[in-house]
């Protein structure tokens, strides 16, 4: 009976709506927000980002901040998205206020290049 | 003013909660159903296909069924994606009751054969 335990390993796809909602925590556990959207590139599919909704992690003063999918790790036994990125980084990131235009998604291409590139290429 | 307009040509991506509840039709306007969510490749951030619920369209006796995204095709005058694909296409699908496994996800691959090539590459 280890088919659930070999089905848990090889499923390669997760479902739009399970990410919605799932946390956003630092490898220490502070949990920086949760998944509200991801932005998907109409054509090709690919997802651009994902949107989380930072409103109730005051620390890092924003309503939502742009993160790249490949930059999102999740952990099976929190049941949360990692991310290695600091309060201070949060804060620098292209959103909110006067920054980054959600109406204009062409500014996607702006959060490429906010943050180091360790962060994106780990 | 024109930025509106613009705006709306130019941006190349759309939002999960967006495409989710949307409408799926036929050219004739017969609706199959309305896109339930995204499967997504954990890795890369791809969209793998979308799960259509056609509960409410008893012609093609499916609950739900998995479209390819290239496959889909937004309409924006009607607010719904547009596929060609008769009835009786989407009674064959490997959907339902003793046929696709939703809880395997990569059935995924089998999706990519039940159709015309017309269907998926048009």
């Amino acid at each position: 009976m280890d088919a659930p335990t070999r089905a848990r390993v090889m499923h390669p796809l997760i479902a739009s709506d399970r990410i919605e909602g799932t946390l956003v925590c630092r490898q220490d556990g502070a949990q920086i927000g949760t998944i509200e959207r991801l932005m998907i590139n109409k054509v090709s599919g690919q997802v651009a980002y994902a949107v989380v909704n930072c409103s109730e992690y005051p620390a890092v003063r924003k309503m939502r901040v742009p993160l790249r999918w490949d930059g999102l790790h999740y952990d099976r036994r929190r049941g949360a998205y990692l991310v290695d990125l600091t309060d201070e980084e949060i804060r620098r990131a292209p959103t909110g206020e006067g920054g980054f235009d959600w109406g204009d998604r062409n500014e996607v291409a702006h959060i490429r290049s906010y943050r180091p590139p360790s962060f994106w290429r780990s």
